[in-house]
């Protein structure tokens, strides 16, 4: 749950990001900029903000923006139907990313949100800066979290499809409440 | 057909105005920029540079950077198999652009490449600037022509088999020839 205002500035602030990251957005894009606490009601810990460039039943362009330390929850997107599940190619555009992945646990620089080791059970730690990026296969469980300075990644996909992901954190929802 | 020097030159003045543009890219991929004269061997009035972010079997992303009035010839995506052909969505980044589709003739800032009125038969001009993007259905016929000063794009994508699409003009050859 968010208020209208955290909401509004959150908006403001990644809106802030993204332009300063060098990325080209309209008007129009910063009033759609999803806020997500994920219905956990700390964003700053863990939530992200998205702008959805367009998204169509094949295709689909990103723009994540995320605060200082703010962790966007694992994740992982199933099969649906006849459909393998989204792949997606994140690619750094400003700040430092870490990803985790399933593999060798080798978490180092990120941490895990405090109280929920249950939530963060993939912890294979792979770095990410600027121009890097990497495919991320179908249903694979994965989580980000940014850097010191915040961080801001484009994430281009095959069909998306938020509601039908899988969390490891039973308390997630995927839609943002906002109240007045 | 390009010589070398042609090439190397196409590709750093590509790869400036890429950056300009607020685009990250890496060495590795100024190295890696396409420099397409699609068999033309006039690069600065019908041709392109692309950088091939990623591509998969289900999606893509490219940087396409277009010289000033330089034109991508008209070509189209046709269905492969069970695929019915690649949908592209591109997005402007830099410059402005005129689009050509089909639809009521209505060209009026582009100009028809000199003698080659049979090979750009779609003409319903489409004015883009930086933040406009538009979805191209798969199989319809489409060129680009950039403005003045150039122009830099995104073009994102379903699976991109670029030697199977189609060109009006029957002297393309997709593959670039670089002679030393």
């Amino acid at each position: 749950m968010l208020t209208r205002q955290e909401f509004k500035d959150a908006q403001l602030r990644a809106a802030e990001m993204i332009k300063n990251s060098g990325i080209k957005i309209t008007e129009a894009e910063i009033g759609k900029i999803d806020v997500a606490d994920f219905g956990l009601s700390h964003l700053e810990k863990e939530g992200a903000q998205i702008i959805t460039f367009f998204s169509t039943d094949r295709v689909s362009a990103k723009v994540i923006a995320l605060f200082p330390n703010q962790t966007l929850p694992e994740h992982w997107h199933p099969p649906v139907g006849s459909d393998p599940g989204k792949e997606e190619t994140v690619r750094v555009v400003d700040g430092t990313v870490y990803l985790y992945l399933p593999g060798k646990e080798n978490l180092r620089y990120g941490v895990i949100p405090e109280g929920k080791d249950a939530c963060y059970t993939v912890r294979h730690e792979i770095v990410m800066k600027p121009g890097e990026q990497i495919t991320l296969q179908p249903n694979t469980k994965h989580w980000f979290q940014a850097g010191n300075e915040g961080a801001v990644i484009y994430s281009f996909s095959t069909c998306v499809r938020d509601m039908l992901d899988g969390f490891s954190d039973p308390e997630i929802v995927r839609e943002t409440k906002v109240v007045d």
